[in-house]
């Protein structure tokens, strides 16, 4: 069980860990000068502020669940529970500070230890009608983990964390199948001991794991290398009311759809991943990182446009706007940004956009072309301090933003993607409205994922909270931007998936017959809908 | 309208046409002398001696549906409905040649100008409850496009030859949008004039279509560099019994499942496609072609899994096992083969496996570093010509195959892909069942799909006609091989498709819960079931 309650439950990546991040004072005032002052709340709530309703699950069922994974591993305790009542988004951090807005709270925690054990509880709950959330790292920030009840009366939390183990290395054909608890530095612990890495890392590598990457098709910093994790996924071992269901036999294949990208981005609401079998590759021998500044943002997005459609991008490649740049210089701190500015400025260049590239293995001639094109582009090479700085702060944005939520501050992130001829316009039209729902709000955004026909863009949104209505805040801001994405040849999310946030804007990407379509297919596996209730599909209509 | 009808009608890829290769008799002798004596059929039956019913499309139906396309697209001339009375394996040439065992013949023809057009036709038969049956160019060797009824009174083929539009090109990011009845050689005409190029070049090419490629998951030669179809499709238009459908707004995305991976390879079971955008490249400056032997199927196959695992593959390869290497030498003629074989042998290769490399555009880097890696595996190449002969003659299977049944061979193909680790044996298993069910075949077999965790394995069958059953002969042959792929570790089928030959099979491969899932998808959309009736879901069970 290890540390599995604490480090959730105040709603925060890590509350006191050694990992928290103090905001510098002089980066405080930075952002307070654009974003106007911040308040900081009063004491968070203590964990016994929120009330806990007694747990429905009835008396049967549990009995039913205690004999199938232990006593001890059917967890009625408030705490417990409260611990996995959502995700780490903005609001559910929020709710978790706001007696007067608790997060939804589920009625018990079950922890299975097999994927025996996770099919034999399915069934339990499709018998009693008992609502299941499929919970790995927690780390959704869509809502994915919201321990809603839909038309069921008593929801619970299916925790994988004991599902840790790496099931079999296959290093012929360089597949390893684990099991989907294991988090993301596990995967590549065990890995290593094969000289084999996975090379997904998303920002939330840290907790999630292999279950979520593959229920919420994740894209990892390095997919520009390794690939998003559903080009990884090689077979899925699947939970389901309707029996265990196993997919991926072959390296490619014509026999029908592929239905391992039906399970992929499910988001629990069709099956509970229990293992997923993974392409894994050598560990790099050598690593190398280094910063480029390009002049603008119409020619940066150029330059990893031409990258991409000629084959050169890094494994990780990061391009940032101008006030992304602006922004991590000045809150960098370390960084005497005023002797760079002035460097940039002798090189010609008035809008620094900083490019983070990583290199894997053997890249040298690969890089070296890649750092011809980006000549041609007027890129400005600051060498290897920048990519460094990155490499080191690569997880620190959760904790960054737990510092800054502390200090008061309104902070979130979205993201989408966007063919490049639409890039310009999808990139204008977010900005714009997170510009006019937020006051003086400041709108970062950088290109994180690049592909041949286009790109995500990743927005980060930071502004003083508004104490009257927080929540509220930054829903009317979420819903602006959703706006300008939705049916615009843009998707509502590129790797943070839909979850309850985005379901009311699936329709308009996948149209009306793409929702009964999966709703058919989750009727056919969940008949009675006991799967992670409200999210990914949009309500029903009303008949 | 062109030449629809005769290219098909006979039953051969070009009975007449300036493409019909005819057997060397030196060739056919080497054959003989494996496979024992082969006996010409008497004169394939004419056209009229295939019994063609009278159309049994309901009046207000026919009149409905030359309301939408006008009445010269509405067919139910015979030779007209016989010309698209199934695809082009072995099996489909048979029956018509022999009146004994005719071909379903379809009520009628009915060709729609476009999707509007389509998505009307569809509203009209599921209606009329008409069977539909989408026909692109007619190449499917597994029964994809047999006029089966399914419980439908009639039913009709939907040929799309007139969607034959480039619709649009995105040359910034990289994406055309073609209508589905493209076919390859027009695709790449088309794309030409931008510069650009597809890249998939199967051996149906020359008449399979851009919604065929995507209705079956094709792969094409070229694979290795340009990707399977799937993976260059970025969206799609589709006509569906519940409405027009498209799905595809950005190059990656993670709002819920990938439902365009349910669209392709549902083979006319689901939807019909209508316009397909798809990720084009610049055209590449030069190509080269080039030949390797390595000796023996363990070390050619050892060598390909290293380019594969490493990065170094070529656009195209395709490893040929020793005794499809000795059948290339033998048959193509014009080789040397007493020449070659001291030579190799001079060079210690005492089982010769032929391994054909083609590199598009600049590789000059990755090429050295793949011949370095074959080197090391003890390959010795042969330079340009065998490569070249290759490339010569990379359609002509299709039309050796016509040959070679006129001369009273039993001659087809089938294929199935499996990880590396269980590469051997699949090889072994499916090599043993055919040698077990046909007297004195010839089996050959090569590798032309490489990839990280396996590869294709793609076996050429040719033995005696056994004129007694010549359909029961192959059925035999066929139901031994598949039955050593199934559920075995290995894909009922790489590229060929389901159709009706694989649906058997369909269940070992994904599962019950997948028959299941899939019957689920297709009722949402196609509630009637008018789809393409008795194609890729085995028959619903009995209750």
């Amino acid at each position: 069980m290890k540390d599995s309650v604490d480090h959730r439950l105040r709603g925060s990546w890590t509350p006191e860990g050694p990992g928290a991040v103090e905001l510098a004072p002089k980066a405080m005032r930075w952002l307070e000068q654009r974003i106007g002052e911040c308040t900081a709340d009063a004491p968070v709530a203590p964990n016994s502020a929120i009330a806990v309703a007694e747990s429905r699950i009835p008396t049967a069922a549990h009995a039913k669940l205690v004999a199938i994974v232990g006593e001890e591993y059917v967890l009625d305790d408030p705490a417990e529970r409260l611990g996995r009542s959502g995700g780490l988004s903005y609001v559910d951090l929020l709710r978790r500070r706001y007696p007067s807005s608790p997060p939804a709270v589920p009625d018990a925690v079950v922890l299975p230890a097999d994927p025996e054990q996770v099919q034999r509880v399915l069934e339990v709950c499709a018998e009693h009608d008992i609502g299941v959330v499929p919970f790995g790292g927690g780390t959704s920030v869509v809502g994915g983990v919201t321990a809603l009840r839909g038309d069921k009366d008593s929801v619970l939390v299916l925790d994988l964390e004991r599902l840790d183990r790496l099931v079999s290395v296959d290093p012929v054909s360089r597949v390893a199948v684990f099991q989907a608890g294991v988090r993301g530095p596990d995967a590549e612990r065990l890995l290593s001991v094969h000289g084999l890495t996975l090379g997904h890392v998303p920002q939330s590598f840290e907790r999630a794991t292999i279950g979520g990457f593959a229920a919420t098709r994740s894209a990892g910093q390095a997919s520009s290398g390794y690939g998003r994790f559903e080009d990884m996924v090689t077979g899925v071992r699947l939970a389901t009311p309707k029996g265990e269901w196993r997919l991926g036999v072959a390296p490619a294949s014509a026999a029908g759809p592929d239905l391992r990208a039906l399970v992929l981005g499910s988001e629990g609401t069709l099956v509970v991943l229990t293992e997923v079998a993974v392409r894994v590759r050598p560990l790099p021998e050598r690593e190398r990182f280094e910063g480029f500044v390009l002049d603008g943002w119409e020619r940066g997005t150029l330059a990893v446009r031409h990258l991409a459609q000629r084959g050169l991008l890094a494994d990780v490649t990061r391009l940032s706007d101008v006030d992304e740049t602006a922004s991590s210089f000045a809150l960098s701190g370390g960084w005497k940004t005023g002797l760079l500015r002035r460097y940039l400025g002798a090189k010609g260049i008035a809008q620094p956009c900083l490019l983070i590239l990583g290199w894997y293995g053997d890249a040298v001639q690969r890089r070296r072309e890649a750092v011809r094109s980006l000549r041609a582009a007027g890129a400005v090479g600051l060498g290897a301090a920048p990519g460094h700085a990155w490499q080191r702060g690569r997880f620190t944005g959760p904790r960054q933003r737990d510092a800054l939520l502390e200090a008061g501050a309104c902070v979130e992130t979205l993201e989408t993607a966007a063919h490049w001829s639409e890039l310009p316009a999808v990139y204008e039209r977010v900005r714009s409205a997170l510009h006019g729902a937020l006051e003086s709000p400041l709108v970062l955004c950088h290109v994180s994922h690049a592909y041949e026909t286009g790109a995500s863009l990743y927005f980060t949104v930071l502004a003083a909270r508004d104490h009257s209505d927080p929540i509220g805040q930054w829903e009317r801001a979420k819903r602006a931007a959703s706006e300008a994405i939705a049916g615009q040849a843009a998707t509502i999310s590129h790797h943070h998936a839909v979850g309850t946030d985005h379901a009311p804007y699936l329709a308009a990407e996948i149209g009306a017959v793409g929702v009964n379509v999966l709703r058919a297919a989750k009727t056919a596996v969940d008949p009675k809908g006991i799967l992670n209730p409200g999210k990914l599909l949009p309500p029903a209509p009303q008949r």
